[in-house]
C-alpha cells in the first residue's frame, strides 16, 4: 500500500527527468575533471539515511504558544503514516525514533508491522524524564536520574529499562538517553553530587542494554534548567561515557552547544575516542532553535560532515554514527520540513564526499591554509542536486520533493480524517 | 483585610528588631565616615517600588514542561491576592500589571476594588499577540502587528486598543507591547516591509493613547522566532519610537539581548535620548532565562541602577523609568521568588545611592580607572541589608520575607482553597 | 606596465578556457530554466568591485605574536604594487583604501600616479587614532574623539581633517572613522559624556566634510577596549549619523557584533533609514577574528548580499553601499587571500542575484516560510564559479586566481626586492 | 631591604586601624549570629595566597596598540622588584610566575636570591611556543608541540624541558603549558592529527618531570587561532590529561571558554575527576578580555570559589589547585591592578567561607532552590572587607593597599631609574 499514488509521483518526475539527466551528466563530467567518480558518490548517497522522530511530524511551538496545523496526527499510527510519506518521497528516511510515552501504544507488533508497510524501521528509543505524565508516583520537577529521592531516582530508571524492552520489539539497537535535569540558581544542586547520582542511575540503565545495542547519551548547555544541567557539554558526557562502558557512547546535537563553540571539533575528538554515538541534526541563530537542519548554517554542517567522511576515507575503527533529524517544525507543513531536511543532510554529505583528500591532506602537511580551505569550499561550492534527484528517482521516490507531495494532496487528506487541534499558550501561561 | 496576619507578622519582627537596629546603627557609622547619610538612603529605598506581573504569581514553564506548585491561581482576583501578600510582606511592590486576556474578568472596576483592598494599584497593561485565542478571527501563527494580512493587523491593533481602554478603567497610565512577530526562516520575512507594518499598526495604536500615557515598546532577539524578530534590538526599538513621537519609550527586559552586550551602555543611549521607560527585570546566563532578579549576575543590575542613580543625581530630564519584575518561577514558590527579587532589587538600588559620585566623576575625570572602578565597587560590596530590613520594618512588612511568610502557611491555605493543577508537556509536544 | 606577465595569464587561461566555456553554457541553460538571463548576471558581477585595505597585503598578526611572510611591503608604494597585483588577476578590486598615518607619503601625487600605472584608484580614507604615534602631543591612551582631554580630542579632530584633506588629493570621497575609545572597566568612562563628546567632535569633521563625501561611521562591541566601547553598535552608530547629518551614515564590519546577532536584519534597517554606509568584508567565528571574507559562514555573508540585492533590485532610493574587505592575513599570503576573498565576495554577490525574487514575494506574501527560504537556497548552491570565471577572463584577468598567481613568481621576486621582516610578540610583551 | 618604607606603612595604617578593629568587631558579632567563628575565617584568609604572572607588572596592549606606563620593568630583575612591592602590601600574593624566554636570564640563583630578598618565591613556571624569538630554528607560525614537522615539534619540546630545568633551579614545581597552536581556516589542520601529536609531544615533556611536579594544561577557545585551537576546551584537556598521567592537570582560566559556559560546573568536574590544577583569575565581559579579576562579574568568581570551598569542606581527596592571577593591565598601574585584584580573589574566598553549608546542604536536599541560593547570596553579600584589612595588618601589610602605594611613590621613583619606553602599534601593524 502506497500513501502516495505511485503514478502521480511517476508523472511528477517525467517532466523533470530530461533535465536531470543532462544535469547530471554535466556534473559527472565536471567531477571526472577533478578526478572523481560521480557513480561511486552516487551510490554512497544512495546508501545513506537518516531516522525521523516521532515528534518531528507534529507541529513544534515555543513556551509562549503553539499554533498547531491541519490534519495533525493523532497517535503513533498517524505518525508512522506521515513518515511512510517522508520516506516514499524522500527514499533517505528508512527509519523511525519513538518517544516513550509519547509513543506508547497497546500492540507493538501491530506497529511494527504498520511501519513495514510503510517501509519503516525503528531507530533509536527514547525515554522521557523530563516532563511529568499523568498518575506518575514522583514529579521529575527536581530532577530524574539525578534527583536527590531514591524512589524518584529507580522510577526514571525503571522507566530507561522499559524503553529499552520496547525497543527489543521493535528492533530497535539503541536508547537514547536525555534528561531535563538541573538547576535554576546557583546553589539549588550540590553539582559533584548530581553527576555521582547519574552515573550511578546511568549504570543501572546500562546494565539492562542487550549486547548489541549502544546507549547514546545526549548532553545539553541549557533549558529547560537555565543556571546549570548535569550533562552540560560533550566533555561531561564523555566523562560518563567513557565511566560506563563500551557501548556507552556520546550523540551530538547540533543545537546544544555554547555560542561560537566549534562543534565539528567535537565531533573529531569524539571519533579519535570511539565515542561518537551519532547526531541529532538541526540548526540554530541563538540557542536550541531546532531550525531545519542546514537551514540557517549550511557550511556549518558540511564541516561537520566533513570530519565524518574524513573519518570513514581514513578506516577510523568502530566508526559507525547514527543519525536523526530533530527539529521543531513551527510554521512548517512537518512532512515539507523533514523531506527537505533530509535532502539537505544528503546535499551536505555528497558535497563532503567530493571534497579531494589527497589534495586536502597535501595541503595540510605543507602548512597551505588558503589552499586547504579552498578544497573544502570546492567541494561545498559544488552543486550537487543533480546527484540527490538522481538518487530519489532511481529509489523510486519524487525529484522534486515538494512539488510532488504538494500535487499529491496529502495534506489536505489527512486534515479531513484527523479532527483539528486546537493551540494554545506553551509553558509560561 | 490583611492577607497575612499582622500580629504574626509583628512578632515575627520583634525576634530580629534589636539585631537590625544594632547592624543598621553601624552601617550607618560606616557610611558616615564616606560622607553619606543612611537616613537620606532610607527615605530613598522606601520611596522604591516595583511592580508584580500578573503572570509571575504562577508557576511558569518550558516548552518541555510546566511542573505546578500547590495553591496555583486560579485567576485575576487569585493573581491579585498573591501579589497582595508579596506588597504586605515587602512593601517594594505596590503595583501589578496586567497581561490581556490572560487577566480578562468581567468587572473592572470590582477588579480595582480588590487591588485597592490589598494596597495595590495598577502599573502598565500588556497585550498579547503573540498567541492565539479560543474564537479568534485571525491566527497569529504568521505575525501579529505586521502580518501580511491587514485583517490581522487590524484584529491585533484593535486587542492593543483595547487593552488601553481596560488600563484607563484601572488606572493604568502605559501600555507595554511585545510581540512575537519575526521568522523562523531566511527569506520567510522581507525585513523592510515587516517594519514598515509594525510602524504603520503602531501609529494607529500610539494614536489611541491618552495624553498621560506611555506607549513602551518592548525588544527582543529572538524567541519564540529564532532566526529573526521585527523588534530585535534596542536600536529596531529606538527607531520605532523615534517614528511614533513623544510617548513611545524603549523598554529594556534583561534577558532579551545577544550575548555578552553591555546593557547598562544601552541605558544610558536611552536616558541621554530621552527614551528609556523603563524595565523588566530578571536574570539570566543564557537567553531569556527569566530567571530571579540578580540570582547569576548581581554586578550586571548594579551597573544598570549605577545608570539610573546617575541619571537622577544629574538631573537629566524627562527621566522617569517604570520598573517591573518579570521573572518566570520553575521551581520555586512564586511568592518566595517575587518577594526575594523585590527586596534584590532595592538592594541594588540602595548600593548605587551609596556610591560616591563626587570621588566617581573625579576619577573619571582623572582618567583613574582604578578608583573609578573602585568607588563602583565599594557601593556593591556594601552590605545595605540592615537598610532593607529597616524599610520594610517601617512600612509594616516583614524583617525576614521568606521566614515570615512560611509561618505564615498562606501556601497552605490557598493550596486548600484552590484545586490542584494538572502539569504537562510544554509546546513542543 | 604589468606586475604579471600578460602572456603567463594568457597561457594559463588557455589551458582552462575549454573547460569554463562549457560550464558556462550549461549554468547558462540551468538558469534559463528558471527564467534568469546568465548574461544579465555576467553584467553585473563585472560592474562590481570591492576596496583593498592598504593594511591588508601586509601579514597581520595578534596580541600574541606576529610571524610575518616573505616580501613584506616596507611603505605604501609596496602596498600599491600588491594591489595591483590582485586587481590585475582578480578583476575584482579596482580601488584602495589607505589607512593615515600608516600609509603617509612626502608626494600624494606621486602616490596617485603609481596607483593609476597599477589601474587603481582610491576609495574611502582611514583616520587612526586608536594608537599613538611618535612625536604626538597628547596620547589616545584614554581615548581620541571622546577623550575628556579638550586638547587631545581637538588633536585627534585635526587629525581626520587631516585625512580628507590628504583624501582630496587621491580621490577619494569618504572618510572612515573607527575609534578604539572606551572603557576597561565599569566606572571608567561616563557613558553619556563620552558619546556627547564623541558627538561634538564628530560634528566638527563633519564640518569639514567636502560637499560630495561621505563620513562612515564604523562601530564595534569591544576590541580594543574589553569593558565598553562609545560606539558599540549599529543603535549608538545610527544615533550618531541621524545627529550628524545625511553625509553620515553606518559601517558594517561583518566581525563586530556580539554572538548570534542577525547582521542582515541590521542591514535591512540602515538600508530603509538611508544610513548604510557600507561594508567592511571578513568573516569570525568567535569575535572581530578577520578571518577571510565568506571562509566560515559564507550563507551569513549570502544573507547580506541578498539584502542589498532586494534593495538594489525595488530601486530603494539613495541605496549606494561602499564594499571593502577588512581581514587580518595571518597564515597566508595575503595576496591569495584577499583574490580569493574577493572572488568570493563576487561569488555571492551572483547567487543572491539569481534568487528568484518573484517568486520569493509570493512565497512571502503566503507565509509559505519553506518555500521562500527554499528560493534563497536555491540562488545559494547554484554554482556560480563559470561566471566569476568569465568575467575575470573578459576583462583580461586570471581564470584560476592562485595558480596564476603562483606560476607568475611575484612572491619570491618581491622577497628578494624587499628585506626580510623580524616577527616578534604583539602588544602583550 | 624593604621595597617600600616600613614607617610609611605603619602611619598610614595607624589612621584607619581604629576604624577596622570596630568594623571587625562588628562583623564578628554578625557572623557568631549565623554560627560563624570570624577567627577562623581570618585564619583561612590569612594562609590564602595568588601567584603574581611576571608578565603581569608590565603594562599590556592589544593588536591595536601598546600605550606604556611610566617606569616600566626592564626585566625580570625588575619585575621581581614590583611584584615585592605587591607582596609587601598585599601579603597574598608570595609567589611568582615566571614565562620563559621572556624572563630568560643568566644567573638564576642570583635571581632566586633576589626574590627571597623580596619575600618572593616561585610558583609555576610558564612556556612560550606561540611566538618565535629571535634566532629561533624552526617557527611557530604553523604550530608547536602539534606541528607537522618533527623537528619543530623537537624544539617545542626542548623548551619545555628546558623551561622545566629551569623551574627546578628556582624551586618551582609546576609546568603550565598553553599552546597557540590551531587553524584558522576550516581545513587547515587535521583535527585528530594535531591532537595525536600534541599527545605525543607532551608524553615527551611530560616524561621529564620531576616526581613532584605538575604538568598544568590549559585550553582556550580561541585566539590566537581564531578558528579552531587545538585545547580548546576543558574536554580535550581532561582527555590530554587523562593520557598523560596523574601529574598532568587541566587548569582553568576563567576568560578561555565560549560565551554564556557555566565556569563553575567545569571546575566540579574537575575537582570530581582529580584533574583541577588551579586557576588563571581574570574577568571578562567578551572573550579572553584579561581584565582585573571580579572586576566584571563578581558573583561568577564567587561561584568558582564555592565549589573550591565545598571541596575542601567536603576533604575531595587530592584537592590541591594553584591560584594565580593572569591579567592585562592596559589602562592601570599593574601594581594597583595587581594588588587590588589579590585582594577581590581574597574577598570572594572570604565570603564563600562563610557561606552556610549545613544549611546549604539541607536546602539542596529539600530541593529548597530558593533557600540554597540564598545561602549563596548570603555569604556573598557580606562585606568581608575588615578581615582582608585585619589580616593584611596583622601581617604587615597595608590596610589602604592603593592609599599607601601611592603615597610611597614607588611609581614616580622606579620612573626615574626606568627609561621611559616607547609605545606603539600592535600585531597588525
Amino acid at each position: 500500500m502506497s500513501l502516495i499514488d505511485k503514478n502521480l509521483i511517476a508523472a511528477h518526475n517525467d517532466r523533470l527527468l530530461r533535465h536531470v539527466n543532462n544535469d547530471y551528466a554535466h556534473l559527472g563530467e565536471q567531477l571526472a575533471r577533478r578526478g572523481i567518480d560521480i557513480e561511486a558518490v552516487r551510490a554512497k548517497v544512495a546508501a545513506f539515511g537518516v531516522a525521523i522522530p516521532s515528534w518531528g511530524v507534529g507541529t513544534g511551538g515555543t513556551r509562549f504558544a503553539r499554533f498547531p496545523g491541519r490534519g495533525e496526527p493523532r497517535n503513533v499510527f498517524d505518525k508512522l503514516e506521515d513518515c511512510g510519506v517522508i520516506q516514499q518521497l524522500s527514499r533517505a528516511t528508512p527509519t523511525v525514533s519513538l518517544h516513550i510515552p509519547w509513543d506508547t501504544c497497546s500492540d507493538w507488533s501491530e506497529l511494527r508491522q504498520a511501519a513495514a508497510s510503510h517501509g519503516l524501521a525503528f531507530d533509536a528509543i527514547n525515554s522521557n524524564t523530563f516532563s511529568d505524565q499523568k498518575g506518575q508516583a514522583h514529579s521529575y520537577k527536581f530532577g530524574s536520574l539525578t534527583h536527590g529521592d531514591a524512589a524518584t531516582r529507580a522510577q526514571a530508571v525503571a522507566h530507561n529499562i522499559e524503553c529499552i524492552e520496547i525497543g527489543q520489539k521493535l528492533g530497535s539497537k539503541a536508547l537514547t538517553v536525555w534528561i531535563g535535569d538541573g538547576a535554576n540558581f546557583p546553589g539549588q544542586q550540590h553539582f559533584r553530587r548530581a553527576f555521582d547520582r547519574y552515573l550511578e542511575s546511568a549504570q543501572q540503565i546500562y546494565a539492562a542494554l542487550p549486547g548489541d545495542w549502544r546507549m547514546m547519551l545526549e548532553h545539553k548547555i541549557c533549558e529547560p534548567a537555565f543556571y546549570a544541567t548535569v550533562i552540560q557539554d560533550w566533555g561531561s558526557s564523555f566523562m560518563a561515557a567513557s565511566a560506563l562502558g563500551p557501548k556507552a557512547q556520546c550523540l551530538v546535537d547540533l543545537g546544544h552547544h555554547a555560542p561560537n563553540v566549534n562543534i565539528e571539533m567535537i565531533v573529531a575528538r569524539l571519533i579519535a575516542a570511539g565515542k561518537l554515538a551519532g547526531f541529532h541534526f538541526n540548526d540554530s541563530k541563538y540557542g536550541d532553535d531546532d531550525l531545519d537542519a542546514g537551514s540557517v548554517a549550511p557550511y556549518r554542517l558540511f564541516l561537520v560532515f566533513n570530519e565524518l567522511v574524513a573519518a570513514a576515507h581514513e578506516g577510523v575503527s568502530g566508526f559507525d554514527p547514527a543519525y536523526m533529524l530533530d527539529q521543531s517544525h513551527n510554521v512548517t507543513d512537518p512532512i515539507e520540513s523533514l523531506m527537505t531536511s533530509a535532502a539537505q543532510v544528503q546535499r551536505t554529505y555528497a558535497q563532503a564526499l567530493i571534497v579531494d583528500r589527497a589534495a586536502l591532506d597535501a595541503a595540510q602537511d605543507a602548512n597551505d591554509a588558503l589552499v586547504a580551505t579552498q578544497c573544502l569550499k570546492r567541494g561545498f561550492d559544488t552543486d550537487v542536486t543533480p546527484i540527490l534527484q538522481r538518487v530519489r528517482f532511481d529509489a523510486g521516490g519524487a525529484i522534486d520533493l515538494v512539488g510532488a507531495y504538494r500535487a499529491s494532496g496529502y495534506r489536505q487528506r489527512v486534515a479531513e480524517a484527523r479532527p483539528a487541534v486546537a493551540g494554545g499558550g506553551g509553558g509560561i501561561v
